[in-house]
């Protein structure tokens, strides 16, 4: 494990990371996402007309820094290279993330062009 | 302005923002920080011997993301490149923030070291 357990409770509550990553003219881009954590791999949903999408297919950089909302000095960043994009057409893993955060979409126009993006953290800092 | 002036509460109210810089292997860092927005541009606290001085010294690209605690689905991302590093050898910047944080440090030993990161958004992103 490259942090702490005691900081698990992050990664495994419905929180949001600020996950960033690189675009194609070198700008960096953050925003709050959506994740899931199955103990060694952070999984995060897009679509492939997104920038996020465009963004790391092309430079596989990724960092997720999440906070706690209660204590929010105390928080955890994990940073690594995106190790697979795999396609999502039926947005099941969609529901599975919106499931977990309490949300619930019948209409999904974007569906088809749903994908999994997995992240393998490689290094981690906290406080 | 570069977002809509409905979103400038987030950077009024003293949230905390994951900023973003990039270090000298490339990877990128996100941490959560204290900030002060003057109308035009974001300011920062920093030390002259943590990563991110080193980060952004070497290359100024920064972002930031800031999301309502109360609404988490509401960001604002600004992007863009450090404009000007300052000395704050009394630490009064890093006084200020502490200050706008409901913060209080009499024994602060890293104040010879302190720095004051200026940042121009160039652009932006927000839902």
């Amino acid at each position: 494990m490259i942090f702490p357990e005691e900081f698990v409770d992050l990664l495994v509550r419905p929180l949001f990371a600020h996950v960033t990553t690189i675009r194609p003219d070198g700008a960096i881009q953050t925003n709050p996402m959506w994740y899931s954590w199955d103990g060694s791999s952070v999984r995060l949903t897009t679509t492939r007309d997104r920038q996020k999408f465009g963004n790391v297919s092309a430079d596989p950089r990724i960092s997720l820094s999440i906070h706690d909302p209660e204590r929010p000095y105390r928080y955890l960043e994990l940073r690594g290279t995106v190790s697979d994009i795999e396609p999502d057409p039926d947005g099941k893993f969609f529901d599975e993330l919106a499931s977990r955060y309490s949300m619930h979409f019948d209409e999904l126009p974007d569906r088809p062009r749903r994908v999994v993006i997995a992240v393998s953290p490689q290094s981690a800092s906290w406080q």
